[in-house]
């Protein structure tokens, strides 16, 4: 570039303050404006998700600005996940059986302050907090915002607009009110909805549980999951209907009642939550949605990345990672047609859409993995063996769970489409039996690649038509 | 009921007045209001789908109100697709082997007008026409209208609103809008925009082409297609992307772009179209989209149907048919609930959703299916396949079209399953040569028959985890 451009960024949470470094990094001028206050003056995000999986897709965002060393330090691996029944026994299912396949938990707001102190050594990167994105004017690529305390009304401009202003995207909302072309829109509610409890630390200082585990206790409608704090602490999220079902939101409504069903559900949790009533009075409880929507750009002007583009349900532990992922796209797309931003925001949708669909839909399907089949023997079965595979032949089996979390080099799509045929082939044959014991596991292997290219093959003529 | 409950219906489109009339006809009193002008007194619907295709479900809906024999007067049979190639050669495919299955083309405004018409006999149900629903007050069941002619604002309020104003519905604009529940919404528009065109009759009064038939001419990314009238004419649609495609409207852009794409996709049919150029430049381009929602209906008071609730794509012939078919399950559920409307509405919708989300699919595939799968040999060796069956095994064999068309008794969505499994069955057995013509026809039926259903077994297995 022979002049530098100037990026206005709209939201500085994890996907914004990762882009806002990377462009700077490339040689922007970036502006980055944030509705919340900034976080190294106020502490917040009590009552939302603090912490998060983090694993190699949102490895492949922080190695593009440099910052996998510092972002380890951070990290706590899980290595699986930590079934627990109603009566409290616990059954380890690892994520892989290659032993450098794991997640992390991570803190929301450590990694994001990380982020943003890495964007303040470049002067040519200026945040601005405590304003709010009111409306954006898509054909001259200028934001209005609001100042919170003041009420003052600020307007800023760049050359280009980029909102990564999450799920409520301001961006986003006057994309779809503008009448100036077709927009497609979806917004996707579960019955359920979250909130979010925690498990303190030992008065040692100590975990109460098994550090190095995501923690499910799965009852078939809902569940409660546990991910580790470094602290030694763990943050726990209720997932259970709003109404209409034997237990619901709707029906814990007394101290009571929120013990009674805790009792009944999740004895060796409650063991564990001396502050259960309070924190389930006091935390709000949150919607589960999915947006999606298309175009993601406008006029050339304006693009959308992150939740802003493709809110998902949190079952896959994707979300920052696929918003990682948007950026390492992004960048890529950027490198080769720099200087056509229209160029730029088409091939950027046309490389990346389909792959936040299909984490999207993916995320939505685990849900129902993990609060109902993670608990039946069929799928249980399923698993043990893709275990034995991923342990036994590395170069040749990966799991739908692998190849969606730890094959960062394919898209999600591919891995959806490999990952639900692997998943069809083999529950269909072990509910035939065709996979008796006396089968080595090698013969098993390959009765099942077998079965998994018949069922592919079969969808690309369908496909293909 | 003791007194007489009050029915505010918003819409009297197809099927705001087959609900209307079948509403007054159970008893209760019942207002329609409607945005346009009483098209018994104004001509309209210009460059507006004109014409249908009526089918086995939407003569359901028109068998409950008893005018079954008044609408056959106003039917074309189509007994299948005339395929029109580049070069003017014609293929005819019928819709089944079965010789009574068929579909037929109907003129929207003449089916209105009939059921308009026998509404109107009715002292309890009320027509009024030019106002504009603006807003619903959910929670109070009352409606704002605006009067276009005078602009003045008017109010209406019934024990319950029934929204039955189409894509667009202002009802479910106020559910949208309304932050006291969450409303899953989804807005899909497809790439390619639609425009009519028409073929007029012959002088004597004759039709230019075969008239039983649903004409199409398949160009992969593009296609016309053109459905008969009762006077002889034919209304032609085309179907074509909006830009970034080698023709597109945004390409056509002259008279001489435009003669120069029809004469060299549709030589034929230039030939039947004096009128094409003006057509083309007077008619506008309209969106294809596809609507999804839920809830359909809010506070006990208020419950949307029809393109309200599900527009979908024209390309199954089914949106009409789906609107009559939704009031034959609403009138049955209303039959078994009928004094709690809350549990009414909130079955009607668990009844109903899964087939309606179906068809809306299904018109989606179909638009793939018509413009591109119609002129592949593999495709066209299947219908082939087929219509044999349907012709020699009646009672063996239905393919998805008429699962989806002409088996009213089955729901949309068994439909699609059923008949989807079929379609890669068949695809998957004639690409590997398993369907070789020393079988014969009942060998080649059981061979898909048994494809077909451990398709449908391994899809279960995965489904009922």
């Amino acid at each position: 570039m022979d002049t530098k451009q100037h990026i206005l960024i709209i939201g500085a949470g994890l996907c914004g303050s990762l882009l806002g470094l990377r462009m700077v990094q490339r040689g922007y001028k970036v502006t980055i404006v944030e509705k919340r206050p900034d976080p190294r003056q106020v502490h917040q995000d009590a009552g939302r998700s603090i912490n998060l999986a983090f694993s190699d897709r949102g490895m492949k965002g922080i190695k593009l600005v440099g910052l996998e060393d510092a972002v380890r330090t951070l990290c706590i691996p899980m290595n699986g996940r930590m079934i627990h029944d109603p009566k409290g026994n616990t059954f380890f299912s690892p994520y892989s059986g290659r032993t450098d396949e794991y997640i992390n938990s991570i803190s929301r707001s450590d990694l994001n302050l990380m982020l943003l102190n890495e964007a303040d050594k470049f002067d040519d990167l200026t945040i601005h907090f405590n304003l709010g994105c009111k409306e954006v004017d898509l054909e001259n690529a200028t934001a209005t915002f609001k100042e919170y305390t003041t009420g003052d009304i600020q307007t800023f401009s760049g050359d280009i607009v980029l909102g990564t202003d999450g799920a409520g995207s301001s961006l986003r909302k006057s994309m779809y009110l503008s009448k100036k072309f077709l927009f497609s829109f979806s917004q996707e509610y579960l019955g359920h909805g979250y909130k979010e409890l925690s498990i303190p630390p030992t008065e040692g200082g100590g975990y109460r549980t098994e550090k190095n585990a995501l923690h499910i206790w799965p009852r078939g409608r809902d569940m409660i999951i546990a991910l580790p704090n470094l602290d030694g602490s763990f943050t726990v999220t209720l997932f259970l209907d709003y109404e209409d079902a034997p237990d619901s939101f709707a029906s814990l409504n007394s101290p009571e009642a929120i013990t009674e069903y805790f009792t009944r559900q999740f004895p060796d949790a409650v063991a564990m939550m001396p502050n259960l009533i309070q924190e389930f009075q006091e935390n709000p409880t949150g919607p589960l949605g999915t947006i999606k929507c298309s175009p993601w750009h406008s006029f050339g002007k304006t693009c959308i990345l992150g939740d802003a583009a493709h809110a998902i349900v949190p079952f896959y532990g994707q979300g920052m990672n696929a918003s990682f992922e948007d950026v390492v796209v992004f960048d890529a797309v950027l490198e080769k047609y720099q200087g056509d931003w229209e160029t730029v925001f088409k091939e950027y949708e046309k490389a990346r859409k389909k792959d936040t669909d299909a984490i999207a839909d993916l995320a939505v399907d685990n849900f129902h993995e993990m609060k109902e089949h993670t608990a039946n023997p069929l799928f249980q079965e399923k698993r043990k063996l893709e275990t034995a595979f991923e342990k036994e032949y590395p170069n040749e089996y990966y799991s739908k769970y692998s190849l969606v979390t730890f094959n960062e080099d394919i898209g999600y799509r591919e891995a959806m489409l490999r990952g639900r045929a692997q998943d069809k082939a083999i529950l269909s044959l072990l509910s035939e039996g065709a996979l008796s014991d006396d089968l080595s596991l090698k013969a098993k292997l390959e009765k099942i690649q077998q079965e998994t290219n018949d069922i592919l093959h079969d969808d690309a003529i369908v496909e293909n038509l």
